[in-house]
């Protein structure tokens, strides 16, 4: 039950354009450099973060990515989404039907809860928070 | 960021003798049949909660297991840790030095807070509240 490394990289990216401002144009090769991912990994999760949005990408010698919203509009939650998928803490969660027993089961909204409120911290924190 | 298969079977077949109560020796093939879990997976399973003090299994024609403690003193987090290891939303959460930024990160005491909610509700949730 962890969020891969690629997320944790990814919240890493963001920040690093988050303190550097919305509209600061930055190459990979420097995010890279500084946040210490691997170029390789780098390139893939830059490419999942702008489908979900989150970032612009250009390209040329003047190339480079910036951040798609201001830090304010853009969660941890979300980063880290658009990376490992929707955050699920057991399979049942959010997923009538994966389990049998998930009518009458009292674990399951143990899991619901936790879920609740693990999913809230992370959307109720944004990445100008995380950037004063 | 999910618990695996295996320790959410586990959760079920300790909820299953809690319900049943702390004296009462089943069957892992009764277990394993109420429950839906496959045998061969349910036997690693009880192994690794017998390892972990959670049960007691006696072999023979009357044997099968026994809860090890009453269901007051069992709670979700020990379960799913015998089967899971512990809990760590992320890798730095912990673990100092396991990220180089660990020191000055601000997204990591983010991850702390979560994973001692998350740690919190697992270890107060007993499975005598779970089996009125």
């Amino acid at each position: 039950m962890q969020i891969t490394r690629q997320a944790d990289y990814a919240t890493r990216a963001i920040l690093y354009l988050a303190r550097a401002g919305k509209d600061q144009r930055i190459s990979t090769s420097q995010v890279a450099r500084e946040q210490k991912i691997p170029p390789s990994f780098l390139a893939k999760i830059i490419s999942q973060l702008s489908v979900a949005g989150l970032l612009h990408t250009s390209r040329g010698a003047r190339g480079g990515i910036t951040l798609a919203r201001e830090p304010d509009q853009i969660s941890l939650l979300e980063v880290i989404e658009a990376i490992d998928g929707p955050i699920q803490l057991n399979m049942c969660v959010e997923k009538s039907g994966a389990c049998s027993f998930d009518e009458t089961c009292p674990i399951r909204p143990v899991w619901c809860d936790a879920q609740n409120e693990l999913v809230s911290k992370l959307k109720n924190t944004t990445f100008a928070q995380l950037s004063p």
